[in-house]
């Protein structure tokens, strides 16, 4: 039965080790993952530990209830939906798209409406997008933040659930807008690290020290940990790339500025990161802030 | 021997569960708790527990090795200090003067200097601006983040250690300048939060499953555990008031002008909350930052 089959498209860094989970999952109703990528090679070890391999998203519609498709972005969500073995020329019963990789809002209920459309409402859209990076993959404890219909999402649910915490917050582009909002807040918080750390080094005080009292008061956060030993060592070895933040605190301001709320913050965080962009440090770790603000001051 | 004996001037919300903390502290040396405040009655509590009034802050000044003083401003420890019965006019042998008052990191330099000259160096003065609230006063966790020389350091921190975590973090100001680094990332976090769940809920999200799910990842810190059920009941009851940060983020910004670092969120932060009090709203909680970017936008 379809319902008991789960697929998924895109094998890269985060789709396996997600892949992974989901084969469990399968297993554990007895059903079966079936997957697709790009390049067979990407799928070989999986397919070795029982996931099914289908040559075109076409033939994996045909078997699956719920689809995942964790490809780069939306433009490649649309590779896979078009074309003779594209996605929509394949289903045999209603289904759900999931759509994990991250977008915009409007991009993914554009999308939604579209499928929803040249499928005759035989395909749902879910947005999906997850935070927590490989590491959270491979270990089942991504946040996945969901979007779409309530029937749609009930049916996805129990698979996004195996990778990791997967909680429906809202419409159809609600889990982009949950992601935008995730990364104006690691933003904001990393950019004020970067100023107070800068500050501090120049009026004499001991980082190191400083960011440990810090962490145990109010100003404590997941990022001042991760971070601390960066902005002490001025480290900038790439975990999460500045340059990624442009993309996503633009998504972020995108729907600012269709729910019409007059931000003041996020514009500031978003000429940040383009300026680090353009100077050419994008691809170093979003630390960076710190350095940028060093060679910015006088 | 005096540095067995501790005075603490200024006993209010905050100063009353501190000198608590201290008289258990100076008995355990073998010493005494010296108080002065303006209102006598402050001190009843106390002085009924085994502390010793001091009529004036002279007459403390003689007995104490370190004076701590808990008043609200830099003006108020000049009162301390000057005249007949001024701290100064009553020292008998070199002694410490702890201002444990948040003030800007220039004008403890300034009150420092001018201490040492007038006391041809028999007073020292170290700044010890404290974080945690009278909550944390009370339980004696507070954070207390210390400037100074390091032998004067040395012959507070034992005292300081008995209401908190003391940390020495560099020369005379550099408490002032770790607060007023505090000040900016509890700011900065606070308007994202602020900006983050304006957007979620014109949106179409459920704030509170949004705020749990982000507050299990990089997103999450210890202000938005404070501040969630307020930012999700739209509830501005006072625990932080929202006034205080225009004080706190100017002294931010008097030492990023001195030392000359660029920074860019920080005025938009002061900005926010100058705007705030403007409006009227500055003695709400700092959570008023969702309420007055709803008012603002279209």
């Amino acid at each position: 039965m379809t319902e008991d089959n789960v697929g998924l498209i895109g094998l890269g860094a985060m789709g396996r080790p997600m892949a992974a989970h989901l084969l469990r999952a399968a297993r554990e109703r007895g059903g079966e993952l079936w997957v697709h990528s790009r390049r067979r090679a990407s799928a070989e070890e999986l397919v070795a530990a029982g996931a099914r391999w289908a040559a075109t998203p076409a033939e994996l519609a045909g078997r699956c209830g719920v689809v995942v498709s964790m490809v780069q972005d939306l433009p490649q969500v649309a590779e896979v939906l078009d074309g003779d073995g594209g996605l929509l020329a394949g289903l045999s019963a209603p289904a759900v798209l999931v759509v994990a990789s991250t977008s915009s809002p409007d991009g993914v209920r554009a999308l939604a409406d579209d499928v929803a459309r040249r499928s005759a409402g035989r395909l749902a859209v879910v947005d999906a997008p997850v935070s927590g990076g490989v590491e959270g993959a491979a270990e089942g404890t991504l946040s996945i933040m969901v979007g779409g219909a309530p029937a749609d999402v009930a049916r996805a649910l129990p698979w996004l659930g195996a990778m990791g915490t997967a909680v429906h917050l809202g419409p159809i582009g609600a889990g982009q807008v949950a992601k935008a909002c995730n990364q104006l807040i690691v933003a904001a918080t990393t950019v004020a690290l970067g100023e107070a750390s800068v500050i501090a080094e120049r009026s004499g005080l001991d980082l190191a020290r400083l960011l440990d009292l810090l962490g145990g008061g109010y100003a404590g956060s997941r990022l001042l940990e991760v971070k601390k030993s960066r902005l002490v060592a001025h480290d900038y070895t790439p975990a999460a790339p500045a340059k990624f933040m442009v993309k996503d605190l633009g998504f972020a301001a995108d729907e600012a500025r269709r729910t019409g709320v007059a931000v003041r913050q996020l514009p500031v965080l978003q000429e940040v990161f383009a300026d680090i962009t353009a100077r050419g440090l994008g691809d170093l770790d979003t630390a960076v802030v710190q350095r940028d603000l060093e060679d910015r001051s006088a």
